[in-house]
């Protein structure tokens, strides 16, 4: 080892000793006759010093060595007169009588400290360097323990982490399928993994009972919003269970995270139905750091009791199927700028919502709507009663028809969250969101789809409802969400083939069809399949979240950008006529 | 759970408890009113009993079942009047009071044993059928241990496991990696990688310290012998390291899995060097199961001291430049069938010789060649003291020039071994190779190729034979064999610039071709590398030597054929027309 000690160990108790370290310079100083260094390693940092009076000659060595210089030295670790509580070493320091430098080094493009001054696109190009700063090693040991807990959790419960395949089959509909050229079958294509889907059902067919992996998938897609081309999954499976099983285990492995990585003891985690999760939040992955549920003033389902007169006279409400809202505690003295902001906010294209209605309960008990020429006091007292708002509360409507108004309100609502402060990155609020839809409607092919994959098995007592009522049939699927993302779900399969059959009928597949998709998975169906059923977990995503992180870039040592590019790289590349040639492959641009 | 224990796990203690198992029905035998059921999960097998006179329904139900069936049983367990010592539920069996049908199943295409009788093609192509073997699982469950210990060992030396990119930049060197349109990036392609190296020594630019992974890695190439398109390596990389704490730290990983996998306390490991291997063994792989060094007739070396009469009138040897062989002990009395297969052995087209002399050293002590007429008496006491021959041991001599003569031995050598059972599966014989040489001449190029990388760092003194002697330049470069076979080895790599500038000068790039090809890596080092070096390990070699297993196959869920396919899912297969059309690429065949 070029090194008896690391920079982040040595104590007060190491008074005397003679050590040697290693690593880069931090930064130095020059104080009249002594010159003073900070060397770092990925454990820490520890001081040296150099006296001018005692040894010119490596002082002037030491006042030479640029930043991010390799440096090994070797001295006599003594007590420091100005200490540090901020670190481990910071009651000793060195003092140096033999440097080397290991490798100079050209001055990095942006500062290595903490708080850096380099921009996103320039931290991208010198990852290497970004990976220098304390916060992105931070997130990337953070990373490597919590997979390290996956494992022990996992292994502790008789799983077996199995490697399925990275080069496997494109489906006709995995249109976002990444395909690998073969080079020993011209003409021909792997696929890369969008998830190892039927490889863990083949294992749970195989008999492999309780079978994970920490794995890496790939979707060749639009990256909107915060996805990467390659991520990982935590990909998990059972046999002989039920959906109840499942959670127990699941909720097991993120209850165990959040006890061995940050000390927490969660709570059992809440449930709520797909309906529910909808109606209450108008998203299937509320965030539950905070109340604000939506409040119905008029719905289908409230028409017999409506808390709004059905012909009120005030056109927007009476046209709309659905008039809900959400009580802002605490906000009614948003000013007029600030109640202009939320409705440019929920008016942007992404929401599309045309308008916001607002009523405040003032401090004086006195509820003053932007609707006033339409509802009287009276009506105002019937809106403050259904939101429960208080003095000083501000309750905020929209009106329009069925999930659409729902997923403006839940944007709506998130916004009121962060304005007042209620999405603290360290608090954790669990939810699992049950019963989802089987199928959903597809507008293009004009039919329905499974919502998730044709194996999904639907609830019994639901499935008399296939033929009338396709939509109301519940699934056994059920997601993890927290803190308003969804971080894993899955389902219990169907194993039963006439149950299959029948499935594929309503999915409007015909026998060929199905077994030309999904084939193999088909006939090993055949030979005995057990009761089973999975999850998979966004690992990326979960890390983020513990780290307190918005993007799950940040938790990735080599990601991509928005583009899918590797700019540190420079990947994707074109690459030679030979290769293409060797591939018999042209490109048609 | 659909059971309250698992098929191995009941025994004496758990008499008279009632109990519902799941699982697969092994096998079924009616005795008179009886019937017998095996059933068999994961975790092992339990004997079910069925009793005609006591519940005749449940009997015939019971008598219906055919094999592989998935079945949930409840009832009591009783004591097994013949007990059945192999397994550890041979003392009881249930006497079953409900039986349920969880699936049916066809009649396997093969039997679902131990020893089946399924050729390689059938339980390839029904591979989720073979997984259920118990030999096979077992491999799995090997591998799944030996990757926990892994991680186990290298978490406990502060190693970080992180994951590098599986889509990277083809290489202009890289005519091997498989790559990947990208539609979002019409024209241009990732790479997959052949291993994360680059990474990894960014990751130590980066200050990470101590990496590994346990990572896919994927090459495209004409699948000889044992590979696989896709494999899984250990990737390790260590900073502020010399050759001497690799080769401990590694070395220490695997006594660590023979210790915790097999209970084995491995000595130190011996160490070679590349020169010697390849002089006493003719391989740089040397399986030291077995002793049987060459020993050398006539050499180079030699020359001053031959044990052989340069003009001994045999034109074979008189012709040759080398003249060595092994000393078969115990071997004297080989028919001449026996040598004659040792002969064509020899002269297969994959090695090469011409022919094979050999001395029988009878029991009587006479030494009799098969080229007495050259050699008499005195000269043939010559060899047997080089050999050290004893009354009824064979010595094989070859002749010919350099290296080629070596490898033949060694295959000659090897295949000994084979027939003397000398290279026994659970005989474990670990070594490791150093001093490689840095470059190896290429005929194609008619130039030095570097031997692993182009920054495999020389020894410090031998740099200066760069100029004069470059095949004589050693390299920090190590590999650690197992029983012939190659499971590990790198090197230390050059983190000083001028030296590296000095390799690719001797290497033949120009500075221009070195930043095209290795751009961003010497970027990096620009910034301040740290001496470092590593390690990459093949799992899948290491799991198959540990399960006394010949091929990598065997240790591998969903492996593919020697033509890269898999059979199971059939792939690579062609992709549609629209798939082509979204990637801009032709096929042109």
């Amino acid at each position: 080892m070029l090194r008896t000690h690391t920079c982040g160990e040595l104590t007060i108790r190491d008074l005397g000793k003679e050590v040697t370290l290693a690593g880069w310079v931090q930064k130095s100083r020059d104080l009249g006759g002594m010159t003073f260094i900070d060397i770092r390693d990925r454990y820490g940092v520890t001081q040296l010093t150099f006296n001018a009076n005692e040894d010119a000659k490596i002082c002037t060595q030491a006042r030479e060595l640029g930043r991010e210089f390799v440096i090994q030295i070797s001295g006599k670790v003594i007590e420091r007169s100005s200490k540090n509580p901020k670190i481990t070493t910071g009651d000793i320091e060195i003092k140096v009588s033999r440097l080397q430098v290991l490798n100079t080094a050209k001055l990095p493009p942006f500062l290595i400290e903490d708080d850096t001054d380099g921009g996103d696109d320039l931290r991208m190009r010198y990852r290497y360097l970004d990976l220098r700063r304390n916060p992105v090693r931070n997130n990337l040991i953070l990373r490597h323990r919590m997979a390290q807990e996956v494992r022990n959790y996992l292994n502790g419960l008789n799983f077996i982490e199995v490697e399925t395949p990275v080069l496997i089959k494109s489906t006709p509909e995995g249109a976002r399928d990444f395909v690998v050229p073969s080079r020993m079958n011209a003409g021909e294509f792997y696929a890369l993994p969008q998830s190892p889907q039927t490889f863990k059902q083949l294992l749970m067919v195989s008999g492999f009972d309780r079978y994970f992996q920490i794995v890496k998938c790939f979707r060749d897609e639009d990256l909107r919003a915060d996805r990467q081309p390659e991520f990982t999954q935590i990909d998990c499976e059972m046999a002989f269970i039920e959906q109840e099983d499942i959670l127990n285990v699941f909720e097991g492995l993120v209850r165990h995270l959040f006890k061995s990585i940050k000390g927490i003891d969660m709570d059992t985690f809440p449930r709520m139905t797909y309906a529910d999760a909808m109606r209450l939040y108008g998203s299937d992955k509320p965030d539950l750091r905070f109340e604000m549920k939506f409040v119905e003033l008029k719905s289908p389902e409230k028409q017999a009791n409506p808390i709004l007169n059905p012909r009120s006279g005030f056109p927007i409400f009476d046209q709309a199927e659905l008039v809900i809202g959400i009580n802002a505690k605490g906000c009614a003295e948003y000013t007029r700028k600030q109640l202009d902001e939320l409705t440019d906010f929920i008016k942007r294209p992404q929401i599309g919502a045309t308008g916001l209605i607002y009523c405040r309960h003032q401090a004086d008990g006195i509820l003053k709507s932007s609707v006033d020429k339409f509802f009287d006091e009276v009506q105002l007292q019937k809106w403050s009663q259904a939101f429960e708002s208080k003095p000083g509360d501000l309750i905020l409507i929209l009106a329009g028809s069925g999930d659409k108004v729902r997923k403006q309100l839940s944007e709506l609502r998130l916004e009121m969250g962060n304005r007042l402060g209620l999405r603290n990155k360290n608090t954790f609020s669990p939810l699992w969101v049950l019963d989802f839809p089987l199928l959903e409607w597809d507008e293009e092919s004009q039919r329905y789809h499974a919502m998730h994959h044709p194996f999904t098995s639907p609830k019994t007592e639901d499935i008399s409802l296939l033929d009338t009522n396709p939509a109301q049939v519940r699934a056994n699927a059920y997601d993890m969400v927290l803190n308003g993302a969804e971080i894993g779900g899955e389902s219990i399969r169907i194993h039963d083939k006439n149950l299959q059959a029948l499935m594929f009928k309503h999915l409007g597949f015909s026998k060929e069809e199905a077994q030309k998709q999904f084939g193999f998975l088909m006939d090993a169906f055949e030979f005995g399949a057990p009761p089973h059923g999975g999850i998979a977990f966004g690992f990326d995503r979960i890390v983020s979240l513990f780290a307190g992180l918005d993007s799950i870039r940040d938790v990735i040592a080599f990601p991509k950008n928005n583009s899918g590019r590797d700019i540190m790289i420079d990947s994707p590349s074109t690459i030679s006529d030979e290769q293409l040639k060797e591939l018999k492959l042209g490109v048609e641009i």
